[in-house]
């Protein structure tokens, strides 16, 4: 194979993957989320601290923030852009969130989700992830009304 | 040169641009701190839109910004994580923004931030970055009093 064959293939596995993470999300299904995620994954998050330190810590993350929903989860990603190494990849994308709180109350905002992959033993996992809204300096408020 | 020495020097030299790109944003020199970007940077900045298409664009992004601004900028970076590939790479930290407005009020938090990179022409540039603070659920409002 040509490295541009390798790279079209890595192109296709991350795509393949995050698509695989997006069912899992909707199902809430913790270990299809987790299954996407480096031990060591560092992740900077829509809500405080400013960094999650381990797959282990975010993986309660995930069960907490779930445990204030009902029903499924709506996740969809747009505008995905994949750019590939040799064992060093990242993505961009914005991606949509629709969920109904157990309060009955429904957000439904548009996040920006940049992705940071290593490839270690043949598989490639997200070492590190940012995901988040800009915020109105005027009024200190996070902005969740925007769309692609 | 091993593979290990390429690693090595790629990620020395984007320490280094890393390095220049805050002096530069010290002495708000817009020249210094564009020298960093790949002409088709996408930005997902503090501030609305969800992002900025563009060297360009976020160059204007800058410049209005700094209008705002008396004095010079401080800016630091810490915890700084650097992974390199052959040609991709892509860094995380938590940086420091503490900056006096032309009012006379002062702004002074922690942000996380997280480069994406290519070596193009044998030079390493940003061609996506995501700067954010988390926002508190509750209240809507963006955490701007969180420390590392």
């Amino acid at each position: 194979m040509t490295v541009e064959d390798n790279k079209n293939n890595d192109e296709a596995e991350i795509k393949r993957a995050i698509e695989r993470y997006v069912e899992a999300l909707r199902a809430r299904d913790i270990d299809g989320v987790m299954s996407i995620y480096a031990p060591e994954l560092v992740a900077f998050d829509l809500v405080p601290p400013l960094k999650y330190v381990g797959a282990d810590v975010y993986r309660n993350h995930w069960l907490e923030g779930w445990s204030l929903l009902q029903g499924s989860m709506g996740y969809e990603v747009a505008d995905l852009d994949i750019t590939v190494g040799d064992d060093v990849a990242f993505t961009r994308s914005l991606n949509r969130s629709s969920v109904t709180l157990s309060t009955g109350q429904k957000t439904d905002f548009w996040l920006r989700w940049t992705t940071c992959w290593r490839k270690m033993g043949g598989k490639w996992l997200i070492v590190h992830m940012h995901v988040s809204v800009p915020f109105d300096v005027q009024t200190g408020r996070a902005v969740l009304d925007l769309k692609p």
